[in-house]
């Protein structure tokens, strides 16, 4: 690539990014835009849909400055921690780049720019030179200047480890200052409780209560044992749907409805009569199946045991139970309306299969899944184009359109079959079996991370090159020489993948593209104002992206530090753009209490590692034997760095230690709500399939009630 | 090695046995001998001193039977839990060659002989036959008759899973059994706490108490902090010393004691007044030594920490405590005069130094321990010494001399330096970081084990072939092959140490050979009856040697079933014997509750795997290429059982579950001896060296007295 080349991108991208940014400042405050752009305030009622017209179509920058106002307070508040780790994830980035970046830029740019391994620069003509005159590259074998990059590479490992260290212990102590600021919640006095063992004629719950009874006498509240509820569920859910749609029906003008040409009962407009009894028919059918479902003999073998402290919950969660250490495996309670209830029905067999099943899917789709985006990307060139729709013949022959498709489709292509990863990945995780939906939803980051890694930064490393051999992969020292050839060369690649893709990235998560264009056609259809939901924060989507960047920016710091301003330029818009997406657009649906910061520390450190040994390898090839030597070192202190935080910070993050506890009960010791809350507890882990239910009379609260008030049979 | 020598061999170390072994039962009966070969009766004072003279000098066999009859309830009450879990272990290595042997005598061992790979055999000489034909070696390449081989190591490994599932969960049993039939003891009710975080101005007993009594307030009892004794130690034991030598003096006849050669206090023979008035001054200085210790300001941040109840306690030890996970770490207290108190003094820093620098060494000893060795295995050549000794030329000359000094003499310096390994690993253990002499033992024992397997089974299956070449070690299929070759060719080898070294082992087990001539030597010196100790059983000494003969049996069962008979007769003597000398002789001084087994399940999975890995080299080269496929799960599934039964068992190894500790708790409740129990508990951890002592004046007793019974101040 050309510096001209690159220059004109970064022109096209930036000029862009303005256009947008000012439309997107128009767009937004149009008042049949607010259901895309500010859900969240629309719900809160902070924001009227009435206002000044002419104002609306002047763009303005307010929302930037406004984007960069709140507190972690507010933010805590609005969007939970999750909410707070994610943006101390790229304030954290933001850090390491902007001091990577003075050391990169006015450090290590200018030493590689005056090497002598390249051709002699044109200074004449600045554009016309390649960008490898940038990159480590340059620099000639045994070359004295590459001391430079050793002492960079120490320094700034030693700053993103300081920086690691500082943030996990900040967000640990978030974690507890979180749990101390919250109100009382039923997860914190439940543990669920597994492979409960069978007793002649005793019922699950029998066994359950006297066990608890017996060796947890102080503490022991109350269970509720899990019910196979799979097929119950799926009728609950289909009475639900059709419950929501009479009843948004009913409220519509009738009038109205009939004239639109999109329906929900097309088929034949029955009266309301014949909804009510259909309705009644379904109500009496579930409470049939519900009975059904409460007998033993639909028990699962697990059950949520609640205590009446936080500090009893967290005794029998660690405590050993039984002499058979496979029954009564316990673990923490997710909070109720994150529990996946699906998963609980699944015998002990289908879940261990599934687990294995899954596992190898996962391994198969991301070592695999380039073949046929590759295989997709070839059919797409221009001779086959014309095979295939000879019609098209005309325009292909057009000089841009031919250049559009041979230089953008296989990214394009590329690019929106990534796309579809996190979907994948999270539905294949929810098989996985785990018991909520934040614990798969931090199984599907993972994967999406690793998946993102290998799919994007190996495989365009060594596109080409034979690394699929086994033998190279058998060989550690075979692998880093081939990362040192392989990496500096794909540079200015990344340099334009950074501008380009991350820059556009950022800039369609502001936009939300897919949702304001069905938005848009929803309209267009039928223009009612519909009820709309508040989106989710789909984490597993937007941390690996956002933590790809940083890998790429740590990676290429010393080989191409060309990279890191256009790194911290993506941070910087990143920064604006989901600062933003967190107070107007998403709400979080549960919370992990940071359980992401670990999976961001892990990746950074792979980041790391990964760095060293391309620099082992690269000052190898450079033949400077003594940096080589001192540079092997580093990954081994910072894989002990990363092993010391592991001990000295997960376990907070895996459980809240006593002292925590006890000093949160004392303070409810006092408190008259608890005894309500208690009330509450003892059913808040109700399976929602099993909750009484009433679609038909006018007593229809029922079903949006909170879930706590419902009553249950069971304790 | 021909047959002929085999027969030989085990001719001559079948008299050898059963000579010593009438030897045996007739110098067990001389009195002056009981302290040797029957400590614990004389001690238990049920084998009277005097006896019919003639009948002393008549060999029995009634002992042998004596042995085999005391049921495991009398061994659990004898010799703890260890001693059963010793003893399982031969039952087990019995039953296992057994069932192999069998199979390996009358069904491989045939297919061996009538295969033709070797020159066939003279029939009419039998003795003249090489060891070889026994062995897979004489099966041709693509033999169907390996098959049979194939089904034998199948049924093999199914038959000793089995054997080690059922084992792992009845010792896990009898472990849940000793503790609900065992008093309450101290460490049942007491954890140990490390890491106390200092605060300002408080003592760390202050900040442990405030910490338990506000996060345990329920069952949270008292608490010892320990103090840094290590130079208060040395000079208590060495008044101890001089006490114990001056009140023996005191008490044996004056007069005799000053004919005796061998003289305690030989330089000048001091008046009882003198010997008083330094006892006085000694225990005037332990008492300002003492109370200079028990300041603050010698404290280390760990203490002692004991509860109301088992529940309590392990409540404490299972829960995370603190916010900052490096603080308040929790372990189980072990039994009070288990406790190695030398270690508490060391820093953080040396703690862990020296776990580094240990680590190191044993791996250095155990990897080049042969260096030196074969050295001087090579010093013992004809030459040398009559080089080096040149007076021995003449005896040196003689042909049975010289035969004895090439054949005998480089394997007895092998077998003596093996003998000093277990002390040194127990030296190097003691130096680890373990709190308790118990947890040196284990791990002195482990270190052994794998000691034991690579200098003796690996360095003579390699003895001068190329392995320690780094490149085959890094090639997991070069090293199978290499084993395939290597271990059968060893066969004879191995079946002559079992007959020599494994049958004579046992019988200085027997004989005590070592305290029987220092116990000879020291009645030819100085006749008088001295004090004398039941000396403690040395399990890392034992386990391994046993072990190893059981991973030779498991090794060798398909290559050479021939050895299959010896190693089964081995493990009889082991019975006979060992069942004898925990009956008189050796006394558990400590109780690890059975820790050891998952050592032997772990050395006896070890050898599956080996075994397998063997075959599979084995069929390859016999170009059995459905075979070497077919036993490829066969080490997978063993290693998944190994998992399974590491998942099943090791729980109930590590802590006991709660509702084993829930009923313990329940059937004291009612005990009126816990109030008495409670109030020694409170001193029961109190540093020996901060005891109050007393040597001078009459009241001697609080030397001797048990430890539960001295007060302490620090509570």
């Amino acid at each position: 690539m050309l510096v001209s080349a690159l220059l004109m991108s970064v022109g096209i991208n930036s000029c862009l990014c303005v256009l947008l940014f000012i439309l997107y400042s128009i767009l937004r405050k149009q008042p049949h835009n607010y259901e895309v752009f500010l859900p969240r305030r629309l719900v809160a009622g902070t924001s009227k849909r009435r206002r000044n017209k002419v104002a609306r179509y002047i763009p303005s920058v307010r929302w930037i400055w406004k984007s960069w106002r709140p507190s972690e307070e507010e933010l805590m508040a609005s969007s939970g921690l999750d909410g707070v780790v994610f943006m101390r994830m790229i304030t954290f980035s933001l850090k390491v780049f902007l001091f990577a970046g003075i050391i990169g830029v006015f450090v290590i740019l200018p030493v590689n720019v005056f090497g002598d391994q390249l051709t002699q620069i044109n200074y004449s003509d600045w554009s016309a030179n390649s960008l490898d005159i940038f990159s480590v590259v340059n620099l000639n074998t045994r070359s004295p200047w590459l001391w430079v990059h050793f002492g960079a590479i120490y320094l700034v490992t030693a700053f993103v480890c300081c920086l690691l260290y500082l943030e996990f212990r900040y967000i640990g102590m978030k974690r507890i200052e979180h749990f101390h600021s919250s109100k009382p919640q039923p997860n914190q006095f439940t543990i669920l409780v597994r492979n409960v063992p069978s007793s002649d004629g005793a019922t699950v719950s029998d066994t359950v209560d006297r066990f608890f009874r017996e060796n947890h006498s102080s503490s022991y509240l109350s269970h509720v044992v899990i019910h196979r509820t799979s097929k119950l569920r799926s009728v609950v859910d289909n009475a639900k749907k059709l419950y929501k749609k009479v009843h948004h029906k009913k409220q519509a003008d009738p009038q109205r409805v009939k004239k639109t040409p999109m329906r929900f009962f097309s088929r034949k407009d029955t009266p309301e009569g014949h909804y009510e009894k259909v309705l009644q028919e379904l109500e009496h059918n579930i409470r049939l199946g519900q009975a059904e479902v409460s007998s033993p003999g639909k028990e699962v073998r697990a059950a949520f045991v609640s205590f009446k402290s936080r500090y009893g919950a967290a005794m029998a969660l660690h405590m050993p139970q039984s002499v058979n250490p496979t029954y009564w495996l316990t673990e923490p309670a997710p909070e109720p309306h994150d529990v996946h209830w699906p998963f609980f029905s699944a015998s002990f067999m289908q879940k261990w299969l599934s687990k294995i099943v899954i596992a190898f899917a996962c391994l198969i789709l991301t070592a695999l899944f380039l073949v046929p985006v590759v295989l997709v990307q070839g059919l797409t060139n221009l001779s086959a184009l014309e095979y295939f729709f000879p019609f098209l013949t005309l325009i292909l022959s057009m000089k841009i359109v031919s250049q559009i498709i041979t230089g953008y489709l296989p990214s394009l292509i590329l690019q929106t079959s990534l796309k579809i990863v996190p979907p994948i990945m999270e539905f294949l995780s929810s098989f996985q079996g785990h018991i909520c939906h934040s614990d798969i939803q931090k199984s599907a980051c993972n994967k999406v991370i690793w998946f993102t890694i290998w799919n994007v930064f190996f495989a365009t490393v060594f596109s080409g090159s034979a690394f699929y051999k086994l033998s190279v992969i058998l060989d550690p020292k075979e692998i880093l020489f081939k990362l040192a050839v392989a990496v500096p060369a794909q540079a200015s690649f990344f340099i334009a993948y950074v501008v380009t893709t991350g820059w556009t990235d950022t800039l369609t998560e502001l936009f939300r593209v897919v949702p304001f264009m069905v938005s848009y056609v929803k309209r267009s259809l039928e223009p009612t104002e519909e009820e709309f939901e508040v989106p989710p924060m789909r984490y597993h989507r937007d941390t690996p992206r956002v933590l790809f960047f940083g890998l790429l920016g740590i990676t290429y710091f010393f080989l191409a530090p060309l990279i890191l301003p256009f790194i911290f330029l993506y941070f910087v818009l990143a920064y604006i753009i989901y600062r933003n997406q967190f107070i107007n657009v998403y709400e979080p649906k549960y919370e992990t209490g940071g359980m992401f910061w670990p999976m961001i520390h892990y990746t950074m450190i792979f980041s790391l590692v990964l760095m060293h040994g391309i620099a082992i390898g690269l000052f190898a090839l450079k033949k400077m034997e003594l940096a080589t030597y001192l540079l092997i070192p580093l990954p081994v202190f910072t894989l002990l760095f990363n092993e010391f935080c592991r001990k000295r910070f997960m376990p907070i993050f895996t459980a809240y230690p006593a002292e925590v506890l006890t000093k949160r009960d004392r303070e409810d010791q006092n408190d008259p709500r608890m005894g309500e809350f208690y009330d509450n507890l003892v059913s808040a882990y109700q399976d929602p399939a099993l909750r009484p239910l009433r679609f038909s009379g006018s007593r229809n609260d029922s079903l949006t009630s909170p879930l706590l008030s419902s009553t249950s049979s069971e304790v």
